[in-house]
């Protein structure tokens, strides 16, 4: 028993056609945000990588067509979502582990192992707070449930091998509590704002940190995804910046550059 | 006894003209830091507005310049700074309270103040960390000797009435710890990057806070400090944003605008 039949399924192309996925019509769906994640984890074929709350498998089975050889494990706490989630993988010729459980209660078998990365797009909303969802489906993904974003940090620090990175994507309004989380257990931080447009606050940010690492934490210039100062046409208006990574599938590299920290005055 | 004589001084110029600074040749130098603080400062003539570690009185005095009627308070911890921050503000006509102490030992004088504002450039380096600075007087602005930065936010909030607003400029590099430091005690943050050049990682950060505010975070739009991918000339090559600011003495508003949250996708 799948559980597919639960809801009325869609299929979409994500990264130029490189992606299949079918996912619920009216529930959570994916859309620029797992794509983005995928694009920012520097996972290398071998390297084992864990998805947490994968959903139906967007930013996982984008991982694989980036990187082919990844060997890609997800946790996801609905049933019908991991059923999804498993025939994406099987269309998309990926070896996607889907593991279904809580962050909260980790199955044996992811406890059993180490990543090299870990991936995850946390719910949007704390426990108890406002959610703009009606369905039970997006509801999951837009709120904690049970493990607040706190827990999630923690799982996944908990996956990683020593010096493994973590890459998150979430609401830029959710940073302090994702940097506290971080604090004194990940280094190497580095925030990459995405903003709707450019002059905008960022809307969410990608976080990426190393398990136990020490070395300085650095602000990014911001990632902007739509071109102009407003949305003018039906039609998508990415920016060439966001068109290379969301179409071509060009890497969203987190790096800092070469000038760092330094002079008293900027 | 001023202590005036214990170093050599320099007068410079800060937004465009409007505030004459003495300050020690060889020492910790304003120049544009102390100037976008107060910029970003939204004080209101008639507001009381504490800047602690005031040194020479840099930012107190951009502020004057800006906002003339404002009451203004500064904490100095050494008395040859206190000293010329007193004969600067004699000099620019500003009613800059100047007292002489330590963020751990409050003098009894601000302890009995409420603040509508408090601003401050905290020192920049941790207490034991290294510090590229050779001259004692340097040496105090770029290490906490004592206090920790927890410290300086902790005396900034507790000298703030209820729903004041704590303005801070700081390294970049240290925003994580400016975040867990005000979590909870402060809301309504906005973080505002300052880039060298546009597309860098930020160098500074200005954060701005109500004490006691629920209000959500904020990352704004990084504010660019200079035109051009590289410096290419002697004279200084600010954005045309940046010389606003800098020189034409424009505010720094940390408005996060119109367009918040919302969508699922960006």
């Amino acid at each position: 028993m799948t559980g597919e039949a639960a809801f009325e399924v869609t299929e979409d192309l994500l990264l130029g056609g490189r992606v299949r996925l079918a996912q619920p019509r009216g529930g959570y769906r994916a859309a620029t945000d797992p794509v983005l994640l995928a694009a920012a984890c520097p996972a290398r074929p071998g390297e084992r990588v864990l998805d947490l709350g994968c959903g139906v498998g967007a930013a996982a089975l984008c991982l694989h067509a980036r990187a082919p050889g990844v060997e890609l494990h997800g946790l996801e706490l609905q049933p019908a979502y991991a059923a999804l989630a498993r025939r994406n993988a099987a269309r998309n010729g990926a070896a996607l582990t889907v593991h279904e459980g809580d962050v909260l209660r980790m199955p044996e078998a992811l406890r059993a192992l180490q990543f090299d990365h870990v991936i995850a797009n946390p719910p949007w909303f704390a426990h108890g707070a406002a959610s703009e969802a009606a369905d039970p489906g997006r509801d999951a993904a837009h709120r904690e449930g049970g493990a607040a974003l706190e827990d999630w940090i923690d799982a996944a620090l908990r996956r990683l091998r020593p010096r493994g990175r973590l890459t998150l994507i979430h609401r830029a309004e959710r940073l302090p509590r994702l940097l506290a989380a971080l604090e004194g257990r990940a280094g190497d931080m580095r925030v990459l704002p995405l903003a709707g447009r450019g002059g905008r606050p960022a809307k969410r940010v990608i976080v990426a940190a190393r398990k136990g690492a020490r070395g300085p934490f650095a602000l990014l210039a911001p990632f902007v995804l739509h071109a102009g100062p407003r949305h003018e046409r039906d039609a998508d208006d990415f920016s060439a910046e966001a068109a290379r990574v969301l179409r071509d599938a060009a890497p969203l590299p987190l790096d800092p550059g070469p000038e760092r920290g330094g002079a008293r005055n900027i």
